[in-house]
């Protein structure tokens, strides 16, 4: 079965619709997800920036918004725009990476639902917490474990990862040979590269 | 008719593709397409680059190269990258400019077949000189035409429209309500948003 590693981060707009779709379209395309939860902070910072590109330059920042809330529409998918931006995804990528490979996708769903979805906040621990206790998560264990030093040393790792793969940005797609593909609008192209290999 | 601006920079890699597609995707839907070339450097100065960003953020700028080969693999357009980037556009826009709204897309797209699909040098005059004449054009009296202080001033006034617009890359349209697609990725979004009006 072909796979697609497909990265993350939790306060990214544009990984909003590409969580929301991956799975149909994989799924139509017989292709396996990994889904892989890094922090775009430290890959910023590596190339000078101290917050997203999207804040470092505001025109371009509020054409994403209208860009974004069209793309919503267009997939059918609700769309708020949450007061704070970027938002910290830590505790949420944290917690993501400490679910198993079947959980993450669930998880990682409810929490951009709440964040892009309902405009809510992410970075309030006990948002985070309510989309567990929704799930049905035995909330104070799992954040626990999520906070534990081997699993905040898991998510720098990812994170040094992503960056030595040469990721720049999120959603990130990467095909088994190795291919990358940046974007929610490569997301088709990436599938597609995926099946053909 | 349902009408969309088009505005390009005779060196951005991503308005290669809009600038051979668009003709043929605005026909299927019978949008009527006015060409607008622009430049983007004192756009980029605008906001404190003094390059595309692209050189600013060389990895980047590496992806790009990719993602521009395989964008034309998949649109069955030649591609060859260029020894520079970016490349100086400047006679090549002002040139565009004294065209007829009519001659300026055969021109456009045989500067950026030259560019990017033959990987030439398009900051030369000989080799805007040359396509000129391969269209037929009396070269040296447009040429002299075109860098007359009227048509100077008037490529310097539609960077600034541009910048007013709140563009901020290119190729960047927009329908007559005023909404702005940014990117050869939202060409079809922008020439469908035409039609619906």
């Amino acid at each position: 079965m072909p796979r697609l590693d497909f990265w993350y981060d939790f306060g990214s707009t544009y990984s909003y619709p590409a969580v929301m779709r991956i799975e149909e379209e994989a799924a139509k395309r017989g292709v396996s997800v990994t889904w892989r939860p890094l922090l775009l902070g430290p890959i910023f910072q590596k190339f000078g920036l101290d917050t997203s590109p999207f804040r470092a330059n505001p025109v371009k920042g509020a054409y994403m918004w209208r860009d974004l809330e069209r793309l919503c529409l267009k997939h059918g998918l609700p769309f708020r725009q949450p007061p704070e931006f970027p938002q910290n995804g830590l505790l949420a990528a944290r917690i993501a990476l400490i679910l198993s490979d079947a959980e993450r996708p669930a998880f990682t769903r409810a929490v951009f639902l709440y964040e892009f979805g309902e405009g809510g906040v992410i970075s309030e621990d006990d948002a985070i917490k309510a989309v567990m206790e929704k799930l049905g998560y035995p909330v104070e264990e799992t954040v626990a474990r999520a906070q534990m030093p081997e699993n905040k040393l898991k998510l720098r790792q990812a994170t040094e990862h992503a960056a030595a793969l040469h990721i720049f940005g999120a959603p990130t797609f990467f095909t088994e040979d190795g291919e990358m593909f940046w974007g929610h609008d490569r997301m088709e192209d990436a599938l597609d590269w995926a099946v053909r290999l």
